[in-house]
């Protein structure tokens, strides 16, 4: 894996290819080179600059500080997933909604494994990045919870609901991440980010809207306390049934 | 509120009252005063040793950095929390057991709400601080997470299950905690974070063990295809029952 493999959005490169200014993708690549060269302690934006032969002020015109380089689409996408989320149905399901959302986060990762692998192993080493990233993955928290709240306004402890279910997709979204970017990006991330995410919705998700695509799961669920005489567990089935 | 209620461990101040040295006591009554006068950014090491009247070195035996004081309980906190999670039993049902660990923090916080709240303030105007209020959130949450992966371990998915848990508890506390800072610290911090990690428990909690001095909930929760015969539910009923 050579570093020039790593620029995010991968082999091309140009504007037309990946919808980013080349010079932003050469400062990401001058940038990755140095840090594993050098160290990110070690690596100063005049080298980065240097060894992308521009000059200080377009590192600046595209990276507020030197951490910032480090996540390079993550503004970007964080905007992606507000507005995704900003355009939903009323009949979106809302827990499928927000899985859909982070999934977006597992697509910018998967666009580019080498340097999501080698960003990953940075961030393990620099404390700075470390602090960095939480706050990212908070801003993605917030997005979801947002929406969540907007939907759950009508439940009780819906505030509540939407934080907790929030979290939780967060949670989960990353623990496939993290996975995947410890065995270097080997292995499907999508499929381990699926079934991560279906953990979720099988706990939190409302089975009003089915899955689109899939099989409706025709169920009927009664609860009962063990005490109920059997006929009257029987009557309450019977009602269900016949309510189809 | 003056600012002189604003030292954690409340009235006391002496190390045999809070079990904290009083001249770290005396640091963080300085500390606080000075960033309410003044502001976070404007409050140098330098003042508050003045004001405080102990030497520079004195405050860095007790802090690392001015941030840390700002947050002079969480590394005791965690400590215990870590060491409570460590001398759990092979019984205690393992979420129930992670919501106890989360009331740890509360604890801290309710010990002192002047204090609490004054810090809350702070940490949502000074970005460096809410930072690092996030990465001591994230070791929190790596402590229930810990602890869940091991009583998970044998568990399907059972890694994952633990990440998931711990965010939905730390979600849930926090989303009782910030209402109570938001509030100023009025009405029973307690009961609003029960009964938000009641609503995890209830959706993630095992039956298996009772949630003591509770009456059980002796419940039976039948599952089938709507397109299934009545006397098979019927016949799944009676199975269930029968095996009581």
């Amino acid at each position: 894996m050579s570093s020039s493999d790593a620029v995010p959005g991968g082999g091309g490169g140009t504007e037309a290819a990946t919808g980013r200014p080349p010079i932003r993708e050469a400062l990401v690549a001058a940038a990755f080179r140095l840090f594993l060269e050098r160290g990110y302690e070690q690596t100063t934006v005049d080298d980065i600059v240097a060894l992308a032969g521009v000059g200080r002020r377009s590192f600046f015109r595209y990276f507020p500080s030197k951490e910032d380089v480090v996540f390079p689409d993550h503004e970007r996408c964080l905007a992606d997933m507000t507005a995704f989320l900003a355009r939903s149905a009323e009949d979106d399901e809302p827990v499928r909604r927000v899985c859909d959302a982070a999934r977006m986060v597992l697509r910018m990762y998967a666009e580019n494994p080498a340097f999501s692998v080698q960003r990953y192993r940075l961030t393990k080493q620099v404390p700075g990045l470390r602090a960095y990233e939480l706050s990212v993955v908070w801003h993605y928290e917030r997005a979801l919870a947002a929406y969540l709240r907007g939907r759950f306004a009508a439940r009780r402890d819906g505030i509540l609901r939407a934080d907790v279910v929030a979290a939780a997709v967060v949670a989960a979204h990353n623990n496939a991440l993290r996975s995947w970017l410890r065995s270097d990006g080997q292995g499907d991330a999508g499929a381990a980010v699926d079934h991560a995410l279906g953990h979720v919705q099988s706990v939190f998700g409302s089975a009003q809207v089915p899955p689109a695509g899939e099989q409706t799961e025709d169920v009927v669920v009664v609860v009962s306390r063990r005490g109920a005489p059997l006929w009257r567990v029987v009557q309450e089935i019977e009602t269900t049934l016949g309510a189809r």
